[in-house]
């Protein structure tokens, strides 16, 4: 899946497979079966159910099970919104390959691969508070990449980002898309002080100002105001829509990079589950914006896709109860 | 760890190891050290920070985790509380050592053991609304049965039941330990219908008006309201504290089943972790009166251990970011 214009990648973003309704109703049928009272499993059933309807079989496989952290560099960290220097994102990501990060352990215990995709980290997206982040050509080949990362064979993919500065594009880019106005979408990141907090306010006050009526578009607010990793993970999830493989949402940046699917079309992100509800501010007026329950909510907010990761382990099991659990009449169970 | 009397599990109950709070902060120290922002992380790090303290060592191990359902019968079932026969415990514990049921395929999942101990399932409790549940050699047979199936060698425990009945029992038990009376308490269980729930609640109310002030000590409710596999979760529970082994709590009847020994003093259970929020309508209540916050909350209602089992894929993934992850010096990432 490879997008030459953008006009064509916002064709691929509402022309969307509607999933397998069959293979979704066989496998809720199958969970009324299996040696419990029925709906005991609660979320657990639906995971099974919401696996078979995307996967397109009423018995789903979890074989593999993909992790892409995507890296990009922000203009914006010019203003002095993170509590980080912009450095950081590449000494991560050298820690990422060093097996270092917290990502690597939680990859590891979920049995899934981890792919990381630096995307020209040594050159930063322009400060959107005063330009386009990006122009088209740049915004596909981010796009671009993110759809090329995903394995076409993967059974469940997580998107994951680095970023110093990006809490701050994820809240233009939600402000762009939700309204509300910037201080609705900003929080502390990785734990700016007060005056940071400002700062931010004001980078994303400024960038509404700077592009107005121009975010009115959702696949071009991603543009205006998003990052590269941003637009990777955009690129990705709807690749995966169109290659039957569902989406495990991370936190508050991976929310909003996948959101202007949402916006673009109904239903662009039933394909994917909120993994978890990050600490980051406006992570919980997000999911509720886009009528999403997280499935964890443990006060993370590191990125990384460390949440959707450790949601892998609640989505395994649903699954291993689908598959491996007895009938009342094959265990000689008394029904109600 | 065996009780002869009900006063010397008394003492035990009361008499209790303090944790290693040094352990403890070494652990927080350490997770301070590592390439994350700090404390973003969430509860993974306040997990790590609690097997250390239970463990007593600053790096905890996951070697061995043990789950252990414990399953019982209840003389209130005469009273039509459950939407299942009672029958059905005894297949129940027929289907877990087939391997069918959905907590074999959890604790699978999970890396953990599964052990099943039935507690003279084919010789019920007496109904508690009419006389005391158990006698005092009754009810330290299964207290004793329990911490007689606890590995002292576990690095975790999780503790699951099964027993058609048993969500009216555990209504019962917390209804003598946190008052509210019986409507507070009672829920679905596994589904009975709008006269059935009043049927509940009747047979919790007449076993409160029955044992009155002789409820007011928590060891003693346990034993007059109770049942085999609650009572057997008491004995593991308390036995985990005295070994040094954290628990994970699983729903409401599990919960209930320990809570005595949050009344029986101070910090009773501060080695448990609540691992869910069970979708059973008591659950939630309990937990708030024992002030823990779940881990997961997932609208599960099955019991058998299966939502502190699902939890232990978040304390492996805790553990594991604890144990793997690279400090900011040996990644040569910047710090803020």
């Amino acid at each position: 899946m490879h997008f030459e214009t953008v006009a064509e990648l916002r064709r691929a973003a509402t022309d969307l497979p509607p999933g397998d309704g069959e293979a979704e109703a066989q496998a809720l049928a199958r969970q009324d079966l299996l040696t419990k009272p029925q709906g005991s499993l609660g979320r657990l059933e639906a995971i099974a159910a919401w696996l078979a309807r995307w996967q397109g079989r009423a018995m789903p496989a979890l074989d593999r099970v993909q992790v892409i952290v995507f890296a990009g560099s922000h203009g914006v960290t010019a203003r002095g919104v993170s509590a980080f220097p912009a450095e950081v994102t590449a000494q991560m990501v050298a820690n990422f390959s060093a097996g270092g990060a917290a990502i690597n352990q939680l990859a590891r215990e979920a049995r899934a691969s981890l792919d990381v995709v630096a995307l020209e980290v040594e050159r930063p997206t322009r400060d959107f508070s005063a330009a386009p982040a990006m122009d088209e050509d740049e915004f596909l080949a981010a796009v671009n990449a993110g759809a090329g990362a995903l394995d076409e064979q993967a059974d469940l993919a997580c998107f994951g980002e680095m970023g110093i500065g990006n809490t701050t594009t994820a809240a233009a880019l939600a402000a762009a898309l939700f309204g509300g106005g910037a201080e609705r979408w900003i929080g502390r990141g990785t734990g700016v002080d007060d005056a940071g907090l400002k700062r931010k306010v004001a980078a994303v006050a400024d960038a509404l100002d700077r592009h107005g009526k121009a975010l009115a578009d959702p696949i071009d607010a991603a543009r205006l105001v998003g990052g590269r990793e941003l637009a990777a993970i955009l690129g990705a999830t709807l690749k995966a829509r169109h290659h039957g493989i569902p989406v495990l949402l991370d936190g508050f940046v991976c929310t909003a990079a996948a959101a202007p699917l949402a916006k673009a079309v109904k239903g662009g992100l039933d394909h994917v589950l909120a993994a978890h509800c990050s600490a980051e501010a406006g992570h919980r007026r997000l999911l509720e914006e886009l009528e999403l329950t997280p499935l964890l909510d443990l006060g993370m907010r590191l990125g990384e896709g460390s949440g959707a990761c450790l949601a892998v382990n609640v989505v395994r099991s649903a699954l291993a109860c689908h598959a491996g659990m007895a009938s009342f009449a094959e265990a000689g169970v008394s029904e109600k």
